[in-house]
């Protein structure tokens, strides 16, 4: 499997996958620059009048619901019926699910589009199912096992690619689920290293072979290169430093040497 | 004053407040982070139909009109009024005060509403006893004596904590002044320190127990640690990462050794 | 030129021009960040009724297209048409030139009222011909040559010095053309240098004294402060944080060692 990651990253270094992000303006920067270190390139547009011409000639969509207003969110439904129409993978980030009504009813709009790829933290994955919260506004407070059984019934519901962000990270996928122990509880003291996994996952749909490989490459080199930049960090304002620094460099001895990925059957 | 400080820092590290933030888009990233490396959690709403469910479970809500508009300007008026309503905490950053009708009439509409706490610059708090700007844009050039006058007046006129930033800092409630001469002239080169300030102590505000100590701990600790990270810093760019890596790591030893704060009654 | 270059540059640190910016959500706080390193004076105001106001007491104006919308680019071509009313210089970043309809006739209007500058990358400054684009997304494809070609065309059709940036950085006027040999391939890989290059243009600008000087000044501190930022960093996390200090304690001595400019005149 490293070598399959190494080979998909160095993919996505030679070939540059345009990654259109409608997003939250809290991440914009971050997750911009994610994708430039990463190898990938971002457009970040968000009007309607844009999406069409704009979508036709990327490769992956993000849509991310953090800062969401009336107008974004029907953008954003708009953006998603389009990426299918074009046959362009998209992936869903559902920030703070369950903690409005403008959300759930955003999120129920954007799921029956069916995303090729969810990722969120275990709150906002069990929020999927309940539409209500027990999260910590936009932090999550659930264990992975109950996020991971929410997951697989997302999966059966949607059919969409599920990733879970955690101590243990999960991919699940109708076959398979591949669990990722990489990163640093550091992690979570810089804001939106979540919406930059998901922007990472969107630069490896953007290859368009095979979802679920490239699903589980954007979630597993996030986290590793999130744990080595937190290896030599002091804090939170040097790991969000060398995150982009560790994307940017990361070479095949590394991802060989800390990689720590799990993968089986998906017995559901 | 050094042990209650760092009591309350404990605290927010331990129960981790829930801030609501309706900010500028220039320092929307920069605060949460400052938030997260503190030990609280942000949370970044601004759209009207999402406002009171997400104030129903904050702790602190901030409002800080830096990047205003006539919409965002009727959603912070009505988000205020739901904080007072529901009994939060809410604190005003009166960013560019007197440069606009429009921030002037939506200051006026916010200070109606009694914020508990209010942080400007020396420019920005005169500003709001007079509706005009002697300012250089958002920065400031007056001097601290004028701006304590200044904030003296507001304190009588709404009720709120008064804090001024700049070379010496001023906390003021009817009863008390506390000044901070900790901090560095390099704070002002990097963009939204005041801001960040106005989230910090939003965050200590969430404690729920003393608005006034609560301020004070907010407005010392983001000098302190802004002196503590310039201390270290070649430059304004280093500045802010080590803000947030010092803010993770503040220690009692640090707190009790820089901490330059002094305590008078309020003699109006 | 690099004493004319550095007293320019000691013109903005004494006298901190105050750059209005109409600018992406992406950039916003880096560029607000590099203004303040440089020494000059950021605010960031957008909205519709808060213009003329602004642009009163401003001393140059940024449009930057990079998150357009409707309502965003009535604001802007609102913005640039009070510019030229109040005889303020402003420069025009024309960020995704080409990919969209929006974009195409926002900057037709923007171009007919004659921006005192335009600075883009070789893709945007060709696509300000044709309105189509070859690029990639916002990121360049094309030839600083075929883009020379355009940038010379484009001031003639209305009088703007054009300024191209890519591994050589042109300076176009009627009567010049200065390349800038400076930068560092690594600042493709940081969202929003171009953007910054811009800011840093207008505050020069502000000096109000020889535009086409100034426009050099600019681009010329960017490109050297990014190569010299570059060749103490790891990766773009590094050179974006050393971009600011290098902004800050960039010395006369920095300049005459390390400025690769040539001047010649404009042959057509």
């Amino acid at each position: 499997m490293e070598n399959e990651l190494y080979f998909l990253l160095t993919q996505v270094r030679e070939t540059s996958p345009l990654v259109q992000n409608i997003t939250n303006y809290v991440v914009m920067n971050n997750t911009a620059n994610a994708l430039l270190a990463l190898g990938a390139s971002p457009i970040m547009v968000h009007s309607e009048e844009e999406l069409e011409e704009v979508l036709s000639f990327c490769n992956a969509l993000v849509i991310n619901i953090g800062t969401l207003s009336k107008q974004w969110a029907e953008n954003m439904v708009k953006a998603a019926f389009l990426a299918n129409n074009l046959g362009k993978p998209w992936i869903l980030d559902p920030v703070g699910a369950g903690i409005s009504s403008l959300r759930n009813e955003t999120l129920k709009k954007l799921l029956e589009l069916k995303p090729t790829v969810i990722r969120g933290n275990a709150s906002e994955i069990m929020s999927l199912q309940t539409f209500s919260s027990k999260g910590k506004g936009v932090d999550s407070v659930e264990s992975s096992s109950s996020a991971l059984i929410a997951g697989k019934q997302l999966n059966k519901d949607y059919g969409s690619i599920v990733c879970i962000s955690g101590e243990i990270d999960y991919v699940i996928s109708k076959n398979e689920i591949t669990e990722v122990a990489n990163g640093s509880p550091m992690m979570t003291k810089v804001t939106g290293l979540g919406c930059t996994s998901t922007a990472i996952i969107a630069a490896f749909l953007g290859l368009a072979k095979d979802p679920y490989q490239e699903a589980v490459a954007g979630v597993a080199i996030t986290s590793l290169a999130g744990e080595l930049a937190a290896s030599i960090s002091k804090g939170p304002g040097s790991l969000q430093l060398n995150l982009y620094d560790t994307l940017f460099n990361l070479s095949k001895e590394q991802i060989s040497e800390n990689l720590k990925l799990n993968r089986y059957a998906n017995p559901s």
